[in-house]
């Protein structure tokens, strides 16, 4: 019996057929992949890339072989769904892996020219080696808009990941808020609810249950220093702030479920709020609300992001406008298409956004909530569902 | 006053300046950095890459400018230490911001053709955008090899950041083992090591202290799933499991400081160990021990490696052999050069490795100690300073 949490194995025997229908379209012989999240998102393999080279080879017969090094052999041969598992002794070893790369590639008799997602291995972490451009005489063919494409539309058993990972982010941000005190470090009260939540979530569907992600290894919630005047800048390095009355603060919850994230985010104050607070939170929620209802099959990702900046004219807001207003997401916790007003890209079923308009004033704080909502045949759906009203989310004092 | 734990002003315009060395003796007009670890070295300014673009020039005549997001706008001229901070509105908007990055090397004036660390900002993300190549006409000369070698060679901030790492990855990893016992899952454990150690070192060091890591936010000391059986796969996935009598225990530990990461690793045994327990612990000590005399000026990386193997050689101990003796630690926590047969880079002073050898048998577990040491004028200093003894590592069953 395979658990329900997860992408059954039917599933990534689809996605691969699909990039080898796209190799037959371009007459390429094979897809060389080295980006870890499209080789987890066509083989179920998680890892974390370092400078020891990982590469996966999909042939136009479809055929498919992931090359690993010794030490992530056994791992690569318990997940990986691929035909396929070779190894290298080590980086840089005696033979430059990239050799041994080769010799695969000639192995599996190409009928074509290649496409890879980059021209080599990347140079992370102290790795150097030549390019596939070096190593087969011409530059491989561009594939990533393809896998990116085909990336941003999810199926039904990725949004039920998203949907479940916007629980146990739901969770975190609950005692997130719970526990935030005047008084209490930003430190203290992110990691109570942060560990929390995750044990919480580990006790409760554990055994189905991997996170699979490059950046959380549980639920998480918490500021990233975006507390009273910091929360004006929007990716502000945290550092244990302490809250104090008044404060206006930006939260960030999220959790792994199988390498998918949902996106949490809300703006809370510590109350009683002034008027310029309830001005600018009253302005960011009416952002959000225009977006959200924006969204939608068939229109262009560009026209969610231009009521909302038809909203920051009218209102005069533009000194407080910073970013678009939102991402795609899913395995990565950015993604591609944007709501942004230069992108065109159409909004289709299946694809999955953050709608997070936001508002800064230096001498307040950062405004922003952020909410996951999947498109859907005839609208959208939400996948996070925390409350996004003032008074809830104004703390006692 | 300037506080005394963090690299000063002076060292990072040595720093370009060393850069901008490199442009003139190859003729080149100005050095194109997109990766973030880079710009942090030159600059100071720590960033965490999304499909938002963010690049560094450093021209010949030693100019420098960041181009950056509008919303990081505040935070770059807070922290970087470069002439010149751009912005342009968001990507991908409605210019692409390689057209406006275009347009800064245009205004800058170059006198050579660029050099750069990478042809574009990488495809993160989402992210879509031209190369360098395709924005100047022709393909950038390659400069990341000799980036690499600079940051190979610490200085002596450098080595006091990473001593002053390995203390509280010590703090960490001393009630990692403090709170580990039969029954209790690695995840609660973890967290509370990590929780304490970084609130005692955010309550020691808070005031001067950031951690600029893109992967570590406060000390942390855990075991990544390599418990029991488990172990045997070096960089398994962690998954909450429960200690018994009788596991093989293998941890990690560090706490990055202004970005730099010590790493410590113990094999710790639930007692007491068992005859075969004591054999490849016994062995995996001997290794390390050669491994560390093994280091010092003027001797081959690869030096140090052939010790280990012919350790594991003499002994019979290739079945057990996953990976190579160590690798150089810094900003990231892997770099080159690597403690490897195949890397013959000479060991300078200012150099920084890692010394792990590992002995893995599927039935028993792994068996690795991690020490953190920098090379010397003449030997090596161990920054890391664990217990390595069986006696000190075996836990009450």
């Amino acid at each position: 019996m395979t658990p329900s949490i997860r992408i059954p194995p039917a599933e990534f025997a689809q996605r691969a057929q699909a990039l080898q229908a796209r190799l037959a379209e371009r007459k390429l012989g094979a897809a060389v992949l080295f980006d870890a999240h499209y080789i987890l998102y066509y083989t179920g393999f998680a890892f974390i890339p370092t400078e020891r080279p990982v590469g996966l080879v999909v042939t136009a017969q479809g055929k498919s072989a992931l090359f690993v090094p010794r030490l992530e052999a056994e791992h690569a041969k318990a997940q990986a769904r691929v035909d396929e598992v070779a190894d290298y002794p080590e980086y840089p070893g005696t033979q430059h892996p990239m050799t041994r790369f080769k010799a695969l590639l000639d192995e599996l008799g190409l009928d074509g020219p290649l496409g890879a997602d980059q021209d080599g291995y990347p140079w992370l972490f102290g790795y150097r080696g030549p390019s596939l451009s070096e190593l087969s005489g011409r530059p491989p063919a561009p594939l990533r808009a393809e896998i990116e494409d085909q990336m941003a539309i999810k199926s039904a058993n990725e949004v039920a990941l998203l949907r479940e990972s916007a629980k146990w982010a739901n969770l975190a941000h609950t005692l997130l808020q719970r526990y935030t005190a005047v008084g209490r470090t930003e430190t203290e009260v992110a990691q109570r609810a942060s560990d929390e939540a995750t044990r919480a979530m580990l006790d409760a569907i554990g055994p189905v249950y991997r996170a699979q992600s490059a950046w959380f290894s549980g639920a998480a919630a918490g500021y990233r220093g975006q507390i009273g005047r910091n929360a004006a800048i929007p990716h502000a390095l945290a550092n244990n702030l302490t809250f104090r009355a008044g404060d206006v603060l930006v939260t960030g919850a999220t959790a792994p479920v199988w390498g998918y994230h949902a996106e949490l985010e809300r703006t809370m104050v510590v109350g009683p709020p002034g008027d310029a607070q309830r001005r600018l939170f009253g302005h960011m929620l009416a952002m959000q609300d225009l977006a959200l209802d924006a969204l939608g099959p068939g229109r262009p990702c560009s026209a969610v992001d231009e009521a909302v900046l038809g909203y920051v004219k009218r209102h005069k807001l533009e000194p407080h406008w910073r970013h678009h207003t939102g991402h795609a997401i899913g395995l990565r916790y950015h993604e591609g298409p944007f709501l942004d007003r230069g992108d065109a890209t159409e909004m289709l079923p299946g694809m999955v956004f953050t709608v997070e308009p936001g508002l800064y004033a230096p001498e307040l704080g950062g405004f922003r909530h952020s909410d996951t909502a999947a498109i859907t045949d005839d609208g959208a759906e939400p996948l996070t569902f925390y409350p996004r009203d003032l008074d809830s989310l104004t703390l006692p004092a």
